[in-house]
């Protein structure tokens, strides 16, 4: 099933109004059960997310692996931009799921250790939106200090890819 | 343990190669049994590695997810970075440790999607070595087609941390 409205007083997170056929990234997909289920949320202007690494995501022993801070800077990324797009056509939100976004190129600063045992804040921003490309900078947050500075280049793909039952 | 050398007639991993303090990695180390484990081997000035997607590392679905690229590309290109290095100060990779490499930067291209049922076939190249920086350039093959190109910023760690026991 497409994702539903969230529950009473909280707002449906951006990947879980995703159409079905494009909810399985293992990044972000609500149907991916192996995946790490990034959710992201549209407020004010720009996207958050919150996300625990698993103890085994380690890069040196204390600290994230970069790879998963690409991952969620992408997935983040994609996710802030369909928003974005979404509230651009006049969709709405919590009805209506978003447009889908695939990266067409992603670049990621490692600014500084990311701790593991840490909560990792992201934030999302649309800095460009022409047609269909939308470019996002995200940055990661562990305990007050940004450890992460990205940018994702992303693409809107077909409606005919997005929603083949449409 | 250290990885000892690799077996008869078989050159040893890159990453088989680093000293158990800093052989955790999700994306290449050989001692985190949850992680990727990627492989990557320096013959004829590069390095080459070749992994085979889970089929839940998906983007769309019958696609490889961007985060997952961007992890292979991430720990290749240190890996490439290591063993060029190790050449460079005159160690002997058969039985001498490489220095360890994390990323300060990355950037990844995705030209085309990646197909999921595929084996995907890693090549890095140093572009740079200064002092302790290595660029490396990465591309991931696909059915004879390149369908990702990235870049490693990678900087050897100090040898402290790598060593701590040395």
């Amino acid at each position: 099933m497409t994702g539903g409205p969230g529950d009473a007083g909280r707002p449906r997170a951006i990947q879980d109004a995703y159409p079905d056929p494009v909810a399985h990234c293992y990044g972000c997909g609500r149907l991916n059960p192996e995946g790490l289920q990034l959710k992201s949320y549209w407020h004010d202007g720009e996207a958050t997310a919150v996300f625990r690494p698993r103890p085994y995501h380690t890069a040196l022993p204390g600290y994230v692996y970069g790879g998963l801070l690409a991952s969620l800077v992408d997935c983040h990324g994609t996710g802030t931009a369909a928003a974005a797009a979404s509230r651009a056509a006049g969709l709405d939100p919590e009805r209506d799921p978003p447009p889908r976004f695939v990266t067409a190129a992603l670049r990621v600063e490692y600014l500084k250790p990311t701790p593991l045992d840490a909560e990792l804040h992201l934030r999302g921003r649309v800095r460009e939106h022409t047609g269909r490309k939308v470019v996002v900078e995200v940055t990661v947050e562990a305990r007050g200090e940004i450890t992460v500075r990205g940018e994702v280049v992303a693409v809107q793909v077909p409606e005919a890819m997005a929603r083949p039952g449409a």
